[in-house]
């Protein structure tokens, strides 16, 4: 006899005009189809919570289809198997995958994987060894490619990307300045995330490009860049010869039809014979299993830290979303549910 | 028995301000040092006109240092060994150096090569066989790295680079268009350099990205870019994901302390995870070897072709700047002296 479950979900209900909020979503009580052989179902504990969703709930110009209106909010998750039907995920399993804003998924095993348990909150499969910590690997490692010695810029430092990214350039001996819009986050980043100088670009004191050219005497050789505008406008008046900015994401934009002002780069590109590229990290999931298992160690020794910013209740998704984009989170957004 | 050597050469009398014009230059007639152990004099045959030369003889931002107020300007030549204290290069030798704009020029050997003759023109050197057919190799290769079938667009096409890079793109099995500025360089880039089509962007009846989008309509997968501005922006908006844009140069911007305004382009290439890197040749003479043996093949058999614009005469030297910069000239723009 099959047991028709109720899964609860949050939906999008209409799109950003421009900004992102509150009632662009809401909640749903649907009924969950039944499972098919080869699929198994997922019992979420965990939602993570990116600016990534910005996008994907625009039908700008993007990298991947938007979520239609009225379909479950696109977001990673991690939870536990609670029935089976495929031969590779038993009952109890721990597993991430793309499990949308709802309380229960089926999943075919596609795209999903199995996290190993360590010396670390669970949750962090979804942040510093998850996409998060991955995109940090790979823009550093495969364009930024740092050497020891090196000025390396991290914008969004306190984020989810940029405390990883700022670790992991520590780690290799660079000197690594970060931006953020908060004391609270500068705090954080000098007292965890090991950061040699951290700027706040809300402190409006003197211009941003005035305070990276007095934290970088030297010049930047690396930007990681999960902002765009005009801190990379600035870091472009700072950037060495053969520089490298890696475009992470671009937050500070609006998502537009058409590409916002601002001043151009290629001659200055050309000049410092600099480089500028952009990346989307589900390009490259098969570095993935490489990247965890360098920062599960690392993780797992304390050498890697995280922090997480967690809200409970899948009713508190949406407000997740809105409070990330604003800045106000403090660490990884999730949602426990 | 020394016998006083008297050159004239031409001097750069004022900065260009901003265009570049004949009153920016004079002609000298200055006696020759002596020449000191190591070292040898060449009798120049040819210069090399190129838009960098723009940028030598400015005080902006750039990768060199500038030619000072009543110094010999900057620029490769072609020469003939006269007078030997070096035991390297011998009377006779044809060499490629940075002469100057000058009847003679006294070299210690540094940053001058010897070539190799075939069948075609000495001056070629200067050209398809020099650093404008190697910039077009270099950043094919290590920057463009195009595949079989690519769609691949060049500007400036007809140019010394870009119609050397047009032909390498093609022997590569890509489709190549061009974008150039008047109906008898588009003409030449059909029967001469073999691309697919040409776009003259002076032809006001449909904006340039339009007219990039028909002539691309499975979108640009390589920019080879020499002229940034309008046409860079336009590509921008046919960008494929993973595109590459080459920054060779930026001939249709003003050279100006703070960059133009344009649109961002950090969403495209982060949406796209596309590239955009700039270069300078000098920076790559390890591999001219390499490239001058590819290339002096292809040119001896007669595959990859050129065409050159000679003016005669030392004092034609800044006539052949200026019209080069405004796009008048048809080919490879030398001066023989």
């Amino acid at each position: 006899m099959f047991l028709m479950r109720r899964s609860r979900c949050v939906v999008l209900k209409s799109r950003p005009n421009p900004n992102v909020d509150l009632g662009n979503f809401e909640m749903e009580n649907r009924n969950l189809r039944p499972m098919e052989q080869g699929e198994f179902l997922v019992k979420v504990e965990y939602l993570s919570i990116d600016p990534a969703i910005r996008t994907w709930i625009n039908t700008a110009a993007s990298y991947t289809d938007a979520v239609p209106i009225g379909g479950v909010v696109r977001s990673q998750g991690l939870g536990r198997v609670l029935e089976s039907k495929n031969d590779k995920y038993s009952v109890g399993d721990i597993i991430v995958g793309w499990f949308g804003w709802q309380e229960y998924s089926i999943s075919n095993g596609q795209d999903v994987y199995r996290v190993k348990e360590g010396k670390f909150p669970i949750s962090y499969n979804l942040g510093i060894l998850g996409l998060a910590g991955f995109s940090a690997w790979w823009g550093l490692n495969k364009i930024g490619m740092p050497k020891e010695g090196e000025t390396v810029l991290v914008s969004s430092a306190a984020g989810s990307v940029g405390s990883a990214a700022g670790q992991l350039f520590k780690r290799l001996g660079c000197k690594v300045v970060g931006t953020v819009g908060s004391q609270e986050k500068a705090d954080l980043c000098l007292s965890k995330y090991q950061y040699d100088v951290v700027i706040n670009y809300k402190n409006t004191d003197a211009p941003i490009d005035e305070k990276i050219k007095q934290a970088c005497p030297n010049g930047i050789d690396v930007y990681f860049d999960n902002v765009g505008g005009v801190t990379l406008d600035a870091v472009m008046k700072n950037i060495n010869t053969f520089g490298r900015v890696i475009l992470c994401g671009t937050i500070s934009l609006p998502i537009t039809a058409a590409p916002p002002q601002g001043p151009r780069v290629e001659r200055t590109l050309l000049i410092k014979r600099a480089k500028m590229e952009g990346f989307v990290i589900l390009d490259h999931m098969d570095w993935y299993e490489h990247a965890y298992s360098e920062m599960f160690e690392w993780v797992n020794n304390g050498s890697l830290v995280s922090k997480e910013d967690i809200f409970v209740g899948l009713e508190k998704a949406a407000e997740g979303l809105v409070r990330l984009l604003a800045g106000q989170n403090l660490g990884k957004q999730l949602i426990k549910i």
